[in-house]
């Protein structure tokens, strides 16, 4: 199936289509304008909304602006990694809190009783890390949404960066994003998307 | 930070926040209006371009349109999950493809080795899981950008839906999720959001 055959099916407009997704590409350089918290703050109030099981929001997000937090991140990224996260206006750090169920009682308040289902840890830790990172699907197309460009990054030390940064133990690191305006060469030709046909069946 | 404080912040103009994010709601009930495929694909055209480690692409889509298939799922739901969901115009199962490193040397073309690195059923296991998860995050503001609401359930057996519907062994099942036009009464009151103070940090 092709763009062209589909401009009709979707309520969104294709301005809105072509930001977030259809032109929207993983930067690797960023130019120096700045992300500011003011901006930040936007992105987090729009894609809050998103939904999560048992409403419970277990993502968290740490954001390194300064040099010496910056520093401190670069070692657990694989080498390849390192000099676009070093100049990138904004750097994030992407968690989940395992311990997210203590807030359900105010979060999913006419089942307060969800709270009691998570008690034992690795459920809890496979329910954070699957409602994290839906909300990290959420917090991509929002970066995009405020006309900013993303650059998550797969190649890191997740152990090692959980440990640097949420030494609480509460804490499981999911991804190390970059966020700016996209800089020169950010991206080379877009890699080949699998087709409706290999990803959708109908029984 | 309340929505009030934000509106120009962003790129992506009101009524797109609003249909993907701001008023846009989890669905519990449907009207009989059906969800056609050339919608379903057109989702999916928009979708499948949004970020995955490696390009991996990992989401697999199952579609129960028959009133067979719709039965075989039916008892591995929760109680409270059955009538909504035998009532909805379209289920989809959502699951990843543990094996989707095969394809690799052709969606990661500049580094075909990378189908070696992952040779580790249980690393691919992560890896295809947390892909699959944020691409279920692109797939619920797909369905959203189409007009449709989304319904994820998280109360369901997943081992006894992928021995049912995958029994192929190269699939884990992520997410049960009705799809429609909201009906009538479809939703509650929204339930509270964490604010920005709970979610950001800065360092």
């Amino acid at each position: 199936m092709t763009a062209l055959a589909t401009p009709g099916l979707l309520a969104l407009d294709r301005a809105a289509q072509d930001l977030l997704f259809r032109t929207a590409r993983t930067a690797n350089t960023f130019t120096d304008e700045p992300v500011t918290d003011a901006q930040v703050a936007a992105i987090h109030d729009l894609i809050r909304y998103g939904p999560t099981a048992y409403n419970g929001q277990p993502l968290r997000v740490l954001l390194l602006r300064s040099p010496a937090a910056r520093a401190r991140l670069l070692p657990h990224l694989s080498s390849g990694n390192r000099a676009k996260t070093a100049a990138a206006p904004l750097v994030a750090v992407l968690a989940a809190d395992v311990d997210f169920h203590e807030r359900l009682p105010e979060l999913y308040p006419h089942r307060p009783q969800a709270r009691d289902w998570l008690t034992d840890r690795a459920t809890r830790v496979e329910q954070a890390r699957f409602s994290a990172t839906l909300q990290i699907g959420y917090l991509l197309v929002g970066v995009r949404a405020a006309g900013l460009a993303a650059g998550p990054m797969a190649g890191f030390d997740a152990e090692g960066v959980t440990r640097e940064f949420f030494p609480d133990g509460r804490h499981e690191t999911l991804l190390v994003m970059n966020v700016g305006h996209p800089g020169p060469d950010s991206w080379s030709a877009r890699l080949p998307r699998l087709s409706t046909e290999d990803v959708l069946r109908t029984l």
